[in-house]
């Protein structure tokens, strides 16, 4: 059931985007949480249209949420997050001269009234 | 207030977005917990990047996030989310050999820092 | 740490984005919640597909979405919100004929598992 969400700014050119997603399914898909490797969707996209702050400075942005049925331990979800982290600190591009910022968020979501099918 | 949002990956081709908002919008719309039908604010889109799972099989996937106020009872987002999924599970296209997953998330939002409003 | 996502419909032609990014920072920045200024991450972007209710009437929407780590109190929050929806309801264009709807939406984020650094 996770889904995993990847935005970049647009300004991290050359970002890889297919090897990216390809080594972060492999991470998490580790996790004893994920009982079906089927079960990870991922995806990535660039953001066009963005501000970081209000200073004239040079920065950039990569940002995970990991989306996971509720129930997992502080733990769990603290291992899932730095999984995470660790693919897109070794594959995010650093410009010259470009501040860049990562971070990974891990959201729960509500299991009662979540729906998942194969059609 | 509720917002919808519907992503699917790029391979389910000839997705009829325009329909799937206005079956969406009419099934949502119907039920109890929606008081007016100006409120229901959808979106779709496809996924252009994506990766389901490590296994080097053709697969791809519709999921839907409806964002509520919070407060509804369990049974009113169950029932929501089965309307959402109903329609989606009628529509999407099945391409030959794409195993294509549907999910739907229900999500519940801050009611006392929502702000709403008529420009 | 914030991350602020405005969507709009497209319809609403000649919206200020890079304005409107600029005030929202500002605004949001100016906030005792903000330690730093560049922890606040924006993004705009406008939404191509969309269905505003079931009604065949000329509709319009800008939603904002300002992810927090979690604790702050119901008070800090309504009033990020209201910083939000004080520069959209000035500078979201208002088309002839088109009802447009303005809404904001504060989320928190799991503290414990968040991952932010500098690259």
């Amino acid at each position: 059931m996770p889904h995993l969400i990847v935005e970049y700014s647009r300004n991290l050119a050359g970002f890889p985007e297919a090897q990216a997603l390809a080594e972060l399914n492999a991470a998490v898909c580790a996790s004893p949480e994920v009982a079906d490797e089927a079960d990870l969707k991922s995806r990535i996209a660039p953001v066009p249209q963005f501000e970081i702050g209000t200073a004239p400075a040079n920065r950039g942005f990569v940002h995970a949420q990991l989306r996971l049925l509720s129930g997992r331990t502080p733990e769990a979800k603290k291992d899932l997050s730095e999984r995470v982290a660790g693919v897109l600190r070794r594959l995010t591009p650093h410009p010259a001269g470009v501040m860049v910022q990562l971070s990974v968020e891990i959201v729960d979501m509500d299991r009662p009234s979540y729906v998942k099918e194969r059609l």
